[in-house]
């Protein structure tokens, strides 16, 4: 066995623990956070193994789970625990926790490295000490913990029950939250997520390795702020590289950043040009931003990859069909125009008055705003209705037409679909924007052509039901979803690139997803 | 009395009708939107005139307001029209508004020049026929109107009564609406609004000579595909900006984009070359998007300009803090690091664990999440009333000790403020999150340093009370509110560029302001 799959072998333990003690202050008013982070989570996501809460001084019950004094106490072996007390009293608990025959200890607690002070950094360092010699593998300290749907691990309520093939590693335990929250809302589901801090033992190179060979993980996912063994990590990120998409952003990308990330995780950036280089030379795909991984995730899990970089844009209002375009092209995307002859036979169909059908297309005709509890001028009880029983097929003089023209056309690699919700000056209700932006989805749906579809961010919140409706529509039909459309070429554009570069992991990607 | 002077007089009636008719079809069952349009949002901005509906073929009440079959019909004069009729019944209304001594019409219709047909922009032509020798003006076609809370003008009820200090013209419908909710949402107000599409009449270069001279106008910004009359608007726009802040983002400026704005306004676009030095020159801050245009505005209207570029960032989350200090850098401000003997100062009153005190500050100590319904401990009805309570001194052992240590470093230029709302794994509560952002609140309504405040983009719809709460505690302070860091440092750099370019505009806007 190699020492990767050593690595992997050791971890893959860590996300099957038959039991898990969670050990905190439970009873200390300040600490109710203790309750939403490591019990609710794990009840909801469904763990099937016996959940121990174990404090000191603590008492009777919580969430109805009781209250043991000691790791010690407990009735049965411990696989997994969950470390929230101070951080002076984590070397005593990994002593506990070696007695116990514990396999993983995930160290909430921060006060170590990254506090920059040599006792602090000494405290971290006795946990290594301790945890080492007794095959204690340690997720942290400082970070979140593992969230395994899968498996029923989790430290969230909000994240999602079902699982999914992103496999996401994240020093920091707030971006770990926003990533796999917007990427959930988005409609994308995860493998497995694990939130690793100061990664004083498990780090980005066993994360990196253990995806790579883990079946349930298609596509990587990293937010990283700097590496200890920086050959280790070019050979585990080159060999990922190789066999999956891997997306990476890389915190603390300027100097004053790379400052910062010592101090939050006591990791050692490195120089920009260096990253720069090292991820290029890998083969990763890398992001900017938390906002821009979920949006490489989303290009990747769900939009089928155009051939080449020649748009359409179809949607609704003039002033964003014009910003569509500058997007589009700024993204480095072709916005064709639309030969006389295709606009000729979309005519046929699509009266030209209000419409712009030269590409963009702002087409209001195929997603007219109805009046509440109407369709067509006719009473319907539930719009829902109305987007479920659209059928889209030619001759149908709307969507149906309408993609079979441009299909038919063959000068465009993808169709982009746009929807802005607050652009019209009326009052905006869940009918008005669900009848439109669901005959959009069901065009969105029927079309063959690579897509994408944008649901544009809201001006104001006196439109938030209408926005998760449109939202709701587009992850039922499994749509790349976007909430820019700036956000949505760049990722395009993206999605090319990387398919001329890397065509056999995005091919992979797409036959086993 | 010189062109620019009467151009302006005349637009100043536009603005004060004694009577309004809007004439359409307000029986048909696919007009229902006319109401929401047209009607109510003049009835809820307060127009105290009379507001007259006309169709030949309408009849009872609409709103309560009774349809009358013709101009010629109405008991009194009319200053201005709103057009909803078909394009081809567009110039016997005008000739109807020329007999009835009509002053302003504007025309909602579409289906002229911008259609790029011979026969439709005749059409237009047509109306600038009948119009100017009878000394009528006319807005657009194929705009929404004028939104002047002042004079009870409007045509959306979602935009505010409330008047400020932000003048927009835009040429298109659909971003009028966006850019007026976005700022509206934000805490922005406007002087008067004119959507005003193919300017077949009133134009851009109108517009900006109007704004210029208009004393309720403080800060002039724009949404312009093109112009007919280069030479006019360099010398209105040149003008305009050296009295005032002008913001103007351009639609359509890349070569595809260029040929789209012809399709939607029927504008001549110009190179883009042309226009990044005639804006350069012109002295505008050009912008590139709806939400950037809204950012300038909100840094023009609320943000004391910094003096330099050095920031110091403060908020939660250490990933978040590590972004927010690359974004500050690539947004050109410099991050400057804490010296020793400030940083001493802080821990004198900031436990130092699980804080970063470097710039970025993570600081969670100064705004600490609350269980639900206590506040430190002890139970508290309502959060607001801790918000309103929280007097910010020095002594306080919080945001008081913390502002003067930093002003008295005198080592920044400016601070911003930011606030992540679910980057918490934890049950996001309107309580959790009005209690601490509120507390981030209290302390950027104390800082007397230019400053920002970030109120981070949410993940999912689970938060969107809680982000409501955090967002109208930051309109309710005036503060100059951004939702992403990057938008925040992006218009904060630029702050202090324009002021160093245009010192006396900057001056006059705060001293008036």
């Amino acid at each position: 066995m190699t020492d990767g799959k050593k690595a992997a072998a050791s971890l893959e333990s860590l996300f099957h623990p038959r039991s898990i003690a969670v050990c905190g202050s439970f009873n200390h008013p300040f600490r109710w956070w203790l309750r939403d982070y490591y019990i609710d989570p794990f009840l909801q996501a469904g763990y099937d193994g016996p959940l121990y809460l174990v404090d000191a001084k603590g008492s009777g019950d919580v969430a109805g789970l009781p209250v043991h004094r000691s790791l010690a106490d407990l009735p049965e072996p411990v696989d997994y625990v969950v470390c929230c007390m101070s951080a002076e009293k984590t070397p005593a608990l990994l002593e506990e926790c070696r007695d116990k025959g514990v396999k993983t200890v995930q160290i909430f607690t921060a006060g170590f490295a990254e506090a920059g002070d040599p006792e602090a950094t000494a405290l971290q360092d006795r946990l290594v000490e301790i945890a080492r010699p007794s095959g204690i593998r340690i997720i942290g300290p400082n970070c979140m913990g593992v969230y395994y749907p899968k498996g029923g691990l989790s430290f969230s309520t909000s994240f999602p029950n079902e699982p999914g093939p992103i496999g996401l590693m994240c020093q920091s335990g707030g971006n770990t939250t926003y990533i796999t929250r917007l990427a959930a809302y988005r409609g994308l589901r995860f493998s497995k997520v694990v939130s690793y801090g100061n990664a004083c033992d498990i780090d980005e190179c066993d994360l990196l390795e253990y995806m790579t060979g883990d079946p349930e993980t298609k596509v990587i996912a990293a937010y990283i702020e700097g590496t200890r063994d920086g050959p280790r990590f070019v050979e585990a990120l080159t060999r990922a590289a190789s066999v999956k998409p891997v997306v990476v952003f890389k915190g603390g990308h300027t100097q004053a950043g790379s400052r910062a990330t010592a101090s939050h995780t006591g990791a050692l950036a490195g120089s920009e040009s260096t990253w720069d280089a090292l991820l290029r030379q890998a083969g990763a795909i890398r992001v900017y931003s938390a906002e821009e991984t979920v949006d490489m995730l989303m290009a990747l899990v769900r939009m089928r990859p155009p051939k080449g970089a020649r748009v359409c844009v179809v949607g609704n209002g003039g002033g964003s069909s014009v910003m569509a375009t500058d997007e589009c092209e700024q993204a480095g995307l072709t916005m064709v125009p639309i030969p006389t002859e295709v606009t000729e036979r979309l005519t046929s169909f699509i009266p030209p008055v209000g419409q712009m059908l030269r590409n963009p297309i702002d087409c209001v005709h195929l997603i007219p705003t109805q009046r509440d509890g109407t369709f067509a001028g006719k009473p319907v009880p539930d719009w829902r209705e109305i987007v479920k029983g659209t059928e889209v097929k030619p001759g149908d003089k709307g969507w149906g037409d309408f993609l079979q023209v441009i299909e038919e056309w063959q000068g465009v690699d993808a169709i982009l679909f746009q929807y802005s919700i607050d652009i019209n000056p009326f009052v905006i209700t869940t009918w008005r924007i669900g009848t439109a932006a669901g005959l959009m989805v069901a065009g969105a749906r029927a079309c063959s052509l690579p897509k994408a579809i944008v649901v544009h961010m809201l001006a104001d919140n006196d439109s938030t039901g209408a926005w998760a409706t449109a939202v709701e529509l587009c992850k039922e039909a499994e749509l790349p979803l976007f909430f820019s459309l700036r956000s949505a070429a760049r990722a395009m554009r993206r999605i090319v690139d990387y398919g001329a570069s890397r065509p056999e992991a995005l091919a992979a990607l797409h036959e086993e997803g």
